[in-house]
């Protein structure tokens, strides 16, 4: 899926080909910057050559979101909860690598 | 100083009335992913409410560099080194919070 925001030229790293945006959106009043920022290394690890840009953006009022290229992947409004980090990265997966495999924790049974 | 990037919506912020963009590009080769986070902690943690967007943008061939409101203010290159941290807060906040005092380490004697 392709965002809708301007292109980011890529033109010094060739071989990032994709441009994938990751947005994870945290209230800093609730004290979430750390869990942000442990989420956003472990999706920089696990999608190595795979993330253009992952973005901080620090809130307020409860929020933790995250966007993958602008379509909202979790909202912890929504859910009730945070993810597990298996799960935000099926749900990052999805969006912008389908075919990865993410190793013994993606499979069932 | 203000970005040229198209200006983000902070509708649900209201307190956030600036839109200042830090972006750290890093060299994944290099391993130098752990060293970007925690800059963007130290920088989030700083700058509180007045950092809108922290972004980290993986790349390749030896490159780490900072920019604020898309102003390079330190490339590894050009300098030879990495920022010290009490270094690279000072040049964030003359880009973004030029009245800002960043404590005992930012004064002199």
């Amino acid at each position: 899926m392709q965002s809708e925001q301007p292109t980011q030229s890529n033109e010094k790293f060739p071989e990032l080909d994709n441009n994938n945006q990751v947005e994870i959106h945290y209230c800093t009043q609730c004290r979430w910057m750390l869990r942000a920022t442990w989420m956003a290394q472990e999706l920089l690890t696990t999608f190595d050559g795979e993330i253009t840009t992952l973005s901080l953006r620090p809130g307020t009022g409860g929020i933790f979101e995250v966007k993958v290229n602008d379509q909202k992947i979790w909202s912890r409004k929504e859910k009730g909860r945070f993810p597990e980090i298996t799960e935000l990265k099926q749900l990052v997966r999805d969006e912008i690598a389908p075919e990865k495999d993410l190793g013994h924790s993606d499979r069932k049974g």
